[in-house]
């Protein structure tokens, strides 16, 4: 049986301040979960609707009714995690990095998150006003990625100044990434979902990239952040 | 004032079959409704909070309160339309085209249609399993690129087979896109989210291909369908 204690702290979890707080966040998903509990991250309680197939200490069997009381999904799993936040490792300056300047839609960066880590990027850099990566949203999104790419959030203008790599962005008028000689190793910088890039960082770009658009005039008059860094981390990997 | 039918008729139209039956769908957002109403659709009835700055008739003014109650949005915007569904224009089979089998996810879809938009496809051919692309929230994803990409629900083996075009289908052991020369003309088939292509589907496909992952051996399984269809489509139009 849950506890009142144990259903407020879950549900308290769905906020940031929360999971700051008490330094948890929620996975939810049998396989997710399985991925988190094989990774460095540390289980602090499992609730699952059946026995787990592998080996999880603090595992709690709860009813149906139980899980969906505490699960943030319209349509729950069969299993709901609590992980402890881990310490942000040192960003590591070399290869190819990706930088988002505010990106504010949680299943935005779940998928650039899940996508960084089918291009083989390691470190993933976010200023303040990016939507935090603990939010369940995201989780969610990045399908267990979350523990092999390394998010930080930093002063972006700073990092950008002392950092020895090029510093490409996303702009709607850069030049056509198809005609762009991309290096091995560089900054990638995606802008935010309404406003692209912000001015004060737009000042430490040093090549400005855009994606072509093949439609007609009327056509849609951006392509969504996830999609855009998509197609670019595609051009950046292709050689 | 809003009537209780008004509201039943409109919180009917989340569901598909209510859709068919009226033959209506629903669209949220000044930006996006104002960008409808200068296309071919038909407008049946506006509600918003304010005066539109375009000439609509059909023009309700609701309180924010009454906009909350029949909007799907949990942040509803200001303005909230009713269009007619308008009749499938027939499949023109030449160009570029994108098939979608069995596409469950609204808003994967909502992204497709805004990326075939992106890239001058505008002919969008999905199987009778895939979602349905009035579902408000492939519209709300779609942000107006609805009105330029014909989507047609069909029988794809049939559809297929009769093609003169080549069949390229995105598989996870298929060649390397990046060493492939795609034609210009051609059609590319996206999978499922959790299964990929159907077998029926997969005897009918001329040239498997797939998008290397340059991750470690631990890395994601798979990208996203979206994401996916977005760095296919840049390798088809780059040229």
């Amino acid at each position: 049986m849950l506890s009142k204690s144990q259903i407020k702290l879950i549900t308290s979890l769905k906020q940031k301040k929360y999971r700051q707080q008490h330094g948890f966040f929620v996975v939810e998903g049998v396989k997710t979960i399985t991925e988190l509990l094989q990774s460095h991250l540390e289980l602090y309680k499992l609730y699952t609707t059946k026995p787990f197939n592998i080996n999880a200490k603090d595992e709690e069997l709860v009813s149906d009714q139980e899980l969906k009381r505490i699960s943030f999904l319209t349509t729950p799993n069969t299993a709901l995690a609590i992980f402890k936040i881990p310490e942000p490792k040192p960003i590591s300056t070399t290869g190819l990095i990706v930088v988002l300047d505010a990106v504010r839609d949680p299943g935005n960066l779940g998928t650039i998150i899940r996508l960084c880590d089918w291009f083989g990027v390691t470190e993933l850099v976010c200023s303040k006003e990016t939507v935090d990566r603990f939010n369940p949203k995201v989780v969610q999104a990045t399908m267990g990625s979350i523990t092999r790419v390394n998010v930080n959030y930093v002063d972006l203008v700073p990092f950008l100044k002392t950092s020895s790599l090029p510093v490409y962005g996303a702009f709607m008028d850069g030049e056509n990434v198809y005609k762009s000689t991309l290096p091995k190793n560089g900054i990638l910088v995606m802008g935010n979902e309404a406003n692209g890039v912000s001015k004060e960082v737009e000042a430490v770009i040093t090549e400005k990239i855009a994606i072509p658009r093949f439609g007609e005039l009327q056509a849609t008059e951006s392509l969504n952040v996830a999609t855009a860094t998509a197609i670019l981390l595609s051009e950046f990997r292709r050689g």
